[in-house]
Parts: C-alpha cells; sequence; structure tokens
C-alpha cells in the first residue's frame, strides 16, 4: 500500500514538473538524446582501515573495474577517512600506487575532519590528492548521485 | 538496449498512475511545494565488528555528519547486530556516547535475531535504545527506502 | 538549485520517452498491474575477508533475511573476491553451509580475477557455485540494478 502511495506521489511531483520543464525550453529531441546515452558507471571505494592489504586491496579494486569496463566507461573515487587516513600520507605503503591510481583517472580524496583530528597537514599528504570537509558526507552524497559503494 | 526498455517502461509505469494521482485529488501548487522541498539526507550506518575502535568510529561519523550537514538536515540510524551488537550492551564501552547519540538525534537500534542468539535480553541493553527483528533486513530496507548506507 | 534542475532534466527525459512508450503498444492496464506488483528485495552480500567467522555471519545473514522476509520473496547474492575467495574453495570450513545455502536459493559466486591471481582453478572450488570475471564489477551492477549491499 505504502509502495504505491509512494509511487502515486512520485507521478504527481513529476506532472507537477512538465510545465516549468517547457518553460525551460528542452526540446524532446536533445532530451531524448540525453536518455539514449549509455549510463556511465561510477563507483566509490571507501577506505577506512589501518591496514596496507586494505589499501592494496582497494587499488586493485580500482584497477580491476577500470580493465574490466575500459577505463573511460567508469568514474572511481577513492576516498580515505579515520583509520585509512595513512593511506594518502607521504610515508604510505602503496604511495607509488596512488599517484598511478591518479594517473590512470582514479579520483582519491582524504578527509580534512579526519587530519584535523590526527594533527595531520596536507604537508604531510602525497601530492595531487584531493580534499573533502567530511569523508563520511562525501560516501553519503555520492551515493545519492547514483554512485555504488563498496568497502574492500 | 536494456536500459532503454527498462526506461521506457518505468515512463508508462508513470504514464498510468497519472490518472490514479489525479484521483487522489492533489493540486500542482502543493505537489510543486513538494518537489523544491530540499532533499533530506539519510544515513544508515552498520556496526557489525566486535571491536570497540569501530563503535567509536560510527558515532564519530554520525557526529561529523550532523556537524557537516546540521543535525537538522540528516536522518542517521546506527544498527548493531552479529558480532556488533556488543555496542549495545548496558556494559558497552562507549555506552556513555551512545546515549549522547540518541540526545542528538541519531537512531539506535539493535538486531533481535541476534539476540536470541547470544542470549541476551532487553535488560541487558543499554535504556532507550530502539530494537529490530533483524539487522540485516533493517539495512536493506533502508537502502531501498534511499538512504545511503556506511560500513566503518 | 541543483537538485531541482536535475529533477526537471529527468522529468522532461519522461516526457520524451512517452510517445516512445505508447508506440511499445503497452496499455495502462498492464502497465498498472506492473505497478502494483510488490517488490522484491534484493540483497548482494560482499565477502572479502580472509576470515572463516565473517564467512559464517555472511550466511547467517543471507538465512536472516530468508527467514524474516520468506525464501521466495527475497533475491539474495554472495560474492566472494580477493582475501574473501577461500569461502568458496574446497576445502573452505563453512563449505557444508554454502551447497546448503545454495540449496535454499542463495546465489553464490566468485571472482575469476581472483582465482587468476591467486593461481586457483575451478577444480579448487566448491561445486555448483557461480563465477563472474570481477567480483567488484558485479557488486558494482548489481548496486545499479537497484540491488542493497551489505558487508558483513
Amino acid at each position: 500500500m505504502n509502495r504505491i502511495d509512494e509511487s502515486r506521489r512520485h507521478a504527481l511531483m513529476r506532472l507537477a514538473a512538465l510545465p516549468v520543464a517547457l518553460l525551460a525550453g528542452a526540446t524532446a529531441a536533445n532530451v531524448v538524446l540525453a536518455q539514449a546515452t549509455p549510463h556511465r558507471s561510477k563507483l566509490l571505494i571507501q577506505v577506512s582501515d589501518n591496514d596496507s592489504k586494505k589499501w592494496a586491496l582497494a587499488l586493485n579494486n580500482a584497477k580491476n573495474v577500470q580493465q574490466d569496463l575500459g577505463r573511460d566507461n567508469v568514474d572511481i573515487e577513492i576516498v580515505a577517512y579515520g583509520p585509512g587516513i595513512g593511506m594518502l600520507r607521504m610515508d604510505s605503503e602503496v604511495g607509488g600506487r596512488v599517484t598511478e591510481a591518479m594517473k590512470d583517472g582514479v579520483a582519491v580524496v582524504a578527509c580534512e575532519n579526519t587530519m584535523t583530528n590526527q594533527k595531520i597537514s596536507k604537508d604531510d599528504m602525497l601530492p595531487k590528492i584531493g580534499y573533502v570537509k567530511a569523508g563520511v558526507t562525501e560516501i553519503m552524497a555520492k551515493q545519492q548521485q547514483g554512485w555504488s559503494y563498496i568497502r574492500p
């Protein structure tokens, strides 16, 4: 029952959006094109363990997905936070592989909250990585945007 | 091909739902309002390790998300099951913090299946926590309702 | 702002799909039927630890969900990869339970990439299990198809 009510509510929301959409001036032609565009795979990989084997596994996972789907067909982001932050420190055992992954198009980001808590500065971190305010919020936001989640 | 077929099917389902929706008496006005309402973030945090550091990390994660998004803009639920059930026992090392999190609006629930298996009664558990029959089913249901998932 | 734009875009995409849908010849009747069909729960369970307790927990999780929702109302797939591959080897400590789970309708698949890396052949594996090229890709694909994800 509940599900059907929810579907009904969604249908209503869509119906109401149509005039707005039409006012926005889009044409059916470009919209059909958008719909036919193949779905781009998106994968978020969480690293939250202080365990270099887990770090290596996360990097293997990214590489495998790129090989399996083709590097250009998938967006991959690795988020390191909490006890996993060491993966992205300058002295990380997998530092070379992280750099290589970024060259291959994998986004790699560190959690600034964790860095503040552990008194780590950006100078302590691998060059060229990205930063987010809160790793958990990033992971949540990406899932809401349709990214798949994996925690190796 | 498959994806386009699926989209087509969905469009059809929505089309068919319109008359039903109209009969339900909703007006475009309140519907547009519903659509403009900012999306409420929802995060489920799984605790299934017998590891007090993981329990602390789960609580940190909840706190960080509340600080980052604003406590009123996000629903958070922590589900403890299997080896993680100890987090919610009366003698839990993080018991005080669990109580604090609940005061801050975080929902905290224990898996009754696990309690039965481990011969734990509600008297052994922290006061004011919630209960679900099966933690895994709860985690699955929440994801189906659009909640993000994180396993610290 | 961004979210509303996205909703608008989606509404447009749906609007454009309607004529296509109508050409496909579906009637409102069968579509409403489709919508009323109860949602089938789908759960993917990831096993990536070399830890027989985790393997047992994964199997417990599957069993609990089947008991809670009814075996016929839920699809469950266990994917073992990386350090978790041992769960599906002939000499696995939980081999008997894996076989039992498959009899109960749980799909169990091993990652061929992992097997290649660890020089394991199908002869080393439990009989009747399934195989996927890359476990991570399988996990990602299933999530994109609406499956819930759990990592015990």
